[in-house]
């Protein structure tokens, strides 16, 4: 199977499990699981639990855990994040993958708690769906709570805010802005998708690498479709860290060096991963495209 | 022990417990630890995470598994729900516990972000403080994600604000919104506290009603002092629900009406708590504490 053909497969997996692992959007209150999934079904590039899936399958082809709850627990984690990121008080943006933003469509009070509803979901989901195996449930509760908590993924939003409007920023903060606003849930997909596979110790810390490193690389080229691309071709508005007089990989090195560095945190991704047993040619793919992204 | 030094004791236990399982606030980034601990430590009343200790307690005297990290976790999940809830697209509030709201005293951003990493820290506390006993940590995990879920106090909250201004509200509808929004975590706490003492599941579900009862009483008596109580008492703003127009027991059925089905739920939470085995003096004083309390 082609990459592309495998990637639209994965994809149409994680919608199903979406659609399933996710409340009714008539469940009372009707208001809150209609804003759930109106943010959940608007088309992201459904990166995060994509890797769950592959990695998962690169080293337990048999699926002995069904890795798709976590990958729904993922997908309702990011979004959550990228939910509150928009509302006013934060990059206050009306546009996310083409659509309104849920504070836009709804309103800020619907907006706030759904992202804490799928929040809550996320780490709920994970323990429900693996219960019969509560070793599995609670190690994968415990990375995603550390990935997504105060010192990783909110630290990294803290800092991201505390950045903006300064042309000033070291390059160290802007990692660390990078690693944590970025990487954590990465390395989480990875982790993850290691543990579901039944992965040793020693092979989860390499694919947890190949995560921060791949993070970084995405990262960086966002940076540089915001410098570059048009608003129309991302989906969301370009232009905004120039605007915001925004610290980024590009205002730092350049277009050129960003794109030199991103290449090689993606050659180092590639690296690692290839010392893993299993067919890793959809995750070395993936690698790629995204580090080659247009949008 | 009177109830009142119990009390005491079991309030600062968990204050001692707040300090120990909550990060450091000098922990990076630093104004986010110093806003989680800002709002923690702002003396609230630790109804919630003295009910776990004093369950745990009567069911298990020697204290097996130690409740500390479950009843701090409680009270992270309650502090969060109170920022969020204080929020300007909430209920706009600059007052709780008698300073100013988080969002006051810092920011909105940060309040949000306060409020997230709360929440992701009281279910990561509970997966990692019991990580030697999966079974546990992850049920007591699932629990606190069903409680403070979409179904539940997420769900109440947006029923909340949607009946905000309407003074036609059924009685049915504000019992879900309380059931939800108030009794939730208190049924959470009585379940976590029977989880961590051993209880037979007979047990724990006679505990979780004890916690609706109580859940119940608790959000009437908060009605009846916000029609009749001075904010300087309250150490919050009152009249807030006459002044919003908001349908509550007070309005529905008069002060005396709603003093009279406070007492009912007391009457039957205390009923159902003594089919328990053990000392259970300390938890029927507090029923009765609350249920006559004056702020």
């Amino acid at each position: 199977m082609d990459f592309t053909t495998k990637l639209r497969a994965l994809v149409a997996r994680v919608e199903t499990g979406l659609d399933r692992y996710v409340p009714a959007p008539d469940t009372r209150p009707a208001i809150l699981h209609a804003a759930m999934r109106y943010s959940l079904e608007s088309g992201g590039k459904r990166i995060r639990p994509v890797i769950v899936l592959a990695m998962a399958e690169v080293l337990d082809p048999t699926a002995r855990h069904d890795p798709l709850p976590a990958a729904v627990a993922l997908e309702c984690l990011h979004t959550y994040s990228l939910i509150h990121d928009d509302l006013p008080c934060m990059d206050d943006d009306d546009l996310r993958r083409g659509r309104p933003t849920v504070h836009k469509a709804y309103d800020e009070a619907t907006a706030l708690l759904a992202g804490d509803a799928l929040l809550t979901h996320a780490l709920g989901l994970l323990l429900s769906a693996y219960a019969s195996e509560p070793a599995l449930a609670a190690a994968l509760g415990a990375d995603m709570a550390e990935a997504a908590g105060s010192r990783r993924l909110i630290g990294g939003q803290v800092e991201d805010l505390a950045a903006e409007g300064r042309t000033d920023v070291p390059v160290a903060d802007l990692e660390y802005i990078h690693l944590n606003k970025t990487a954590a849930l990465l390395e989480l997909a990875f982790s993850m998708g290691a543990r579901l596979g039944g992965a040793s110790e020693h092979h989860r810390s390499v694919v947890i690498g190949v995560g921060r490193d791949l993070g970084l690389a995405f990262q960086i080229v966002d940076d540089i479709l915001d410098a570059t691309a048009e608003s129309a071709t991302l989906g969301k508005t370009a232009g905004k860290d120039a605007k915001a007089g925004k610290t980024t990989y590009v205002s730092a090195f350049g277009v050129d060096g960003a794109r030199r560095r991103a290449r090689a945190h993606a050659d180092a991704a590639r690296d690692a991963l290839r010392s893993l047993p299993g067919d890793l040619a959809f995750l070395v793919a993936l690698i790629e495209a995204l580090t080659d992204r247009k949008k």
